[in-house]
């Protein structure tokens, strides 16, 4: 996958898909890495759709002072129908070209690195993908960019709906963003000390909910926070609700979509180290001539993923903390 | 309504309605004050509920330690169907006398102080209220207990929302509390820099939102955010999204709903203070002989206002800040 | 005070002496309101070192999107011994003239309006302050822009302490800013419930503070906090200590400074609020205008102090809350 | 180290040494795991000075509920010298025999395993440790329960410091915990972008530390940071400052030291994954019949190591992240 010959000179930037926080610290290490390697970097904004439309500028360390603290993505984020097609990678080709870029670091989720696999592959451009996303759901890195925030966020607010639920003795039922995995709804449920927590990785029964819950309210327990990822087959917190509230109608449910606060934010300090180990690394491994692979933190070392392997399938959930939440219950 | 006479020997205190950031302050100023008066105190669990059921228990010093920083409400809170009713109130005013509680202190909102007016009334009880709710709406006090933090932990999801909303030049429409009032709708939305605010408090006019946000997309910004308070009478913001999506399908309309999370959290620094003044300064009126009346701050000094009056209306908001906030935008 | 004759068309805005979260948002509010009376506005970077050396440059509405939720301030502040001289002043208006600046608004404190009052009348042009300053020592406005925030800074940071001191049963002295007066200390010290706070504004009798340490902590506490601010009597914190610590030996005594940490942060959406309120008043009484006076809110109204009153004398401190420090303990 | 027929039927727990954020999430899976292998446990008060003094008090799941999201410790920690002594832990060993404790948890750092070791050595003692200490300093675990807490403490604390330090265009040096180890100091200056970070385990030449300050200075930066750990070889910020104040003169040099408050709040969802997993994990290896080891987690699996090991030394740093560090300024 190296090649010894290759030298970049130029590289381009991109955030794309949902942005998460930690994007900003990785762009500047990117920026800070590349200017030690005397690389000339070039700033796509608005993801795939500014490199079809052009939206391509330079960028030096200035222009990153002052970001790495800041949630969301100042390069913006932004979803491209044309990037999906031949001719629009064609053309964003094309656009890389003409500004002399040798190679495309793309920051984002497996959507982002499914159109750079595409872009590489057909046009043979060099590209390296970042994995940037709340969900955790991407494999060849422990955790993704903007995880850790997004669990902290959603913990925190979990953490004042306890309070009112404990204050009145209720029951909440509280989504967390997940469509797909259930990474954020399985760990806040255990930080946050969630009587149950209902994830895409497992089937529900909502009779055993019931029973748990009940069981849980015969011990002396007042109050009861549910957690539920979007994406359990429930159908989120309030299908779940309709589903249950005639068996609790004594405990005045009620529901809490948490939704768009958990992808802002200013990222944690995991994040933030995360974000500039993954830039940084991007940049040194373009530069010693690797591409089409995904750079990633396993077991605290930098791992390479090829890029069709990382887009291959989901992240598998760590079933120690499913038991682990059980146990604690 | 002073009586020179009268001596209070033991008070009683509840929180009652929903719970606000600030009351167990307030619970910790009564009986550290009334220690200083050589009054003994009995906490009263679950609001009203428990004062017909008899969940009456003596509190001191050292049982309002270290609470001071925690939101909820140690002595929970709950609603009571039969403290809506004569012998309801007949039962609880039975329980006060067998345990010699000659002076009770309510901490809530509206619903709170009409029934301790009605308590009082009825059965010659001395009663104070502390004015605590979120929604701020409370005439007699420039703010309530509990307002100030849920200002800041709605703003706080706001800013983390702008970020993802700048990073996508998205349109966000977030629902904050307040069912007959829209401070926090009017103050979030200044200190967010919101593009838009709906209020109960004004009518408003779906097609004038549309035209302001259609002027403001044109005049260069990407991304806008409506805040609209959930008593607004478009019917909040999953109603108001119906309602424009067709107009700014390009901007990928987005809703959130911050809820519960905004009565939780540890009290900010001035609801804290403020909770230590009320709950303190109701002990000393109760103890120079007042009743039935409702304790406030207004342009800081101390202002007490009789129940009937502070349950009569619903406070202005204060029309200034309505302007400011369309200045601004 | 006011000349009908006048019309404003275009004002300088700087920040000046230490920097306060809502800096931003207040500059934010004179570029929004300017532009609605069609007025140019100039920023001018570095405070009253900028404006002698020609760091001048109009700003619009763009320049000032996504600034109301950052702390210190994008026009910077710095100190100028030059501005302090006849010769500073008249080079600095001699650049008013240059760029047809007809009126200058500064926000920051007391030394800010002092030079502001000299320049206005030496040179006869019109000025307006805004008071910005975590100190909250001026009078003519009830509260200073940054104060709220740094009051939640300070207080989350011994709400922390509180935490490390109730594990150890250890006694901590946690110093927190003020030169000349004890708002922060003062509040804070209610706010956290600390069981000490020594304040400028009281002669601090070290026995009697050896005094009340003891007596607390025979009275079954074990870990106790107090509050000094740094302006106080004393000394400071570490000042304290040396005086104290023999006596309290086996408790481990420790110092905490809180340092240039309170006066950084996104705003409060207290802090927010009352910026926008005073950036804005300080465009619309200048268009008036008036002239040499500063803006404040007073009673939630908008109040002018004209500047020589405003830097006559520092705000007092209130008294009922000293009292209500010491009822609480 | 397992013995088949050993069955533990009640555990003792304690904390001792600087409390860190998660000690109670630990204690709270200690009682709840616990509780599912029917064994009862006794809660130890002020760690080895209780285990002495005989402060040790049966514990079930309804004293940890609602203490998940708590910093400190309920159970408190104090110091003990006396259990430095053969005497003194001859005594604690008596009174768990006194209790019918047939096992100890010792959550804390590597003092209390140091003490731990010799107990079970002496005494027959099954003891585990569970490593919690913000300092991050333990072998036999990629982190310690209550670092990334304090490492985000810290972050909040610096990001603030930068916002006055940019206003002002100051240099400020930042004293962080540390002191053997440079973790905390290492992380936040990456996460922070601080400009030089000075750690125990690298030589400081203070020539080139200015150097440093005068190249970055040189190329249009401002404003910097320098992030200190207490145990650097200069003696920490204060004693750095007076050794560089002169060459920086007109930056206004200005020390902070974040001290004690990096030791409490409430713990990061990080922080309560871990110390849930950890406590946990404690009463399983117990009741499986380890002895005299410390639980942890390396690369995300459950590691024992024997108690000797543990404290033989302490950790080493990452040394990538030190040379990510340098690229990045």
């Amino acid at each position: 996958m190296t090649d010894e010959l290759f030298k970049v000179k130029t590289i381009g930037v991109l955030t794309s898909g949902g942005d998460s926080p930690g994007m900003n610290a990785s762009i500047r290490a990117v920026v800070r890495t590349a200017e030690k390697f005397d690389i000339k970097v070039f700033g796509i904004k608005h993801g795939y759709f500014g490199l079809i439309n052009n939206e391509i500028v330079e960028i030096d360390t200035h222009d990153v002072s002052n970001i790495i603290q800041r949630g969301g993505t100042f390069l913006k984020s932004a979803r491209s129908d044309q990037f999906r097609t031949e001719e629009g990678r064609a053309k964003a080709a094309e656009n890389l070209k003409k500004y002399d870029i040798d190679a495309l670091i793309v920051i984002g989720g497996d959507g982002t690195f499914t159109g750079a696999n595409k872009l590489s592959k057909e046009h043979n451009i060099n590209v390296v993908g970042v994995p940037a996303t709340i969900d955790n759901d991407i494999i060849g890195t422990d955790e993704t960019i903007g995880y850790d925030t997004a669990l902290n966020t959603a913990l925190e607010a979990i953490d004042k709906i306890r309070d009112t639920a404990d204050a009145h003795e209720r029951m909440f039922l509280v989504e967390v963003m997940g469509r797909d995995t259930g990474f954020i709804a399985l760990e806040t449920s255990i930080a946050s000390g969630a009587e149950v927590a209902l994830l895409p990785e497992e089937l529900t029964h909502v009779d055993e909910v019931k029973k748990q819950l009940h069981d849980m309210l015969q011990a002396q327990r007042r109050s009861s926070l549910v957690v539920v990822a979007e994406g359990d087959e429930t159908g989120g917190a309030l299908k779940l609700a309709e589903k249950i509230k005639d068996d609790f109608a004594q405990y005045d449910l009620r529901v809490c979509i948490l939704g768009h606060t958990q992808r802002g934010g200013a990222p944690s300090a995991r994040d933030r180290v995360l974000a500039s180990r993954l830039g940084s690394a991007a940049v040194k491994v373009l530069n010693e001539g690797h591409s089409d692979i995904m750079v990633g933190v396993v077991n605290n070392s930098l791992k390479l993923t090829p890029m069709r392997v990382a887009i291959s399938k989901k992240k598998d959930i760590d079933h120690t903390l499913i038991d682990l939440a059980k146990t604690l219950r």
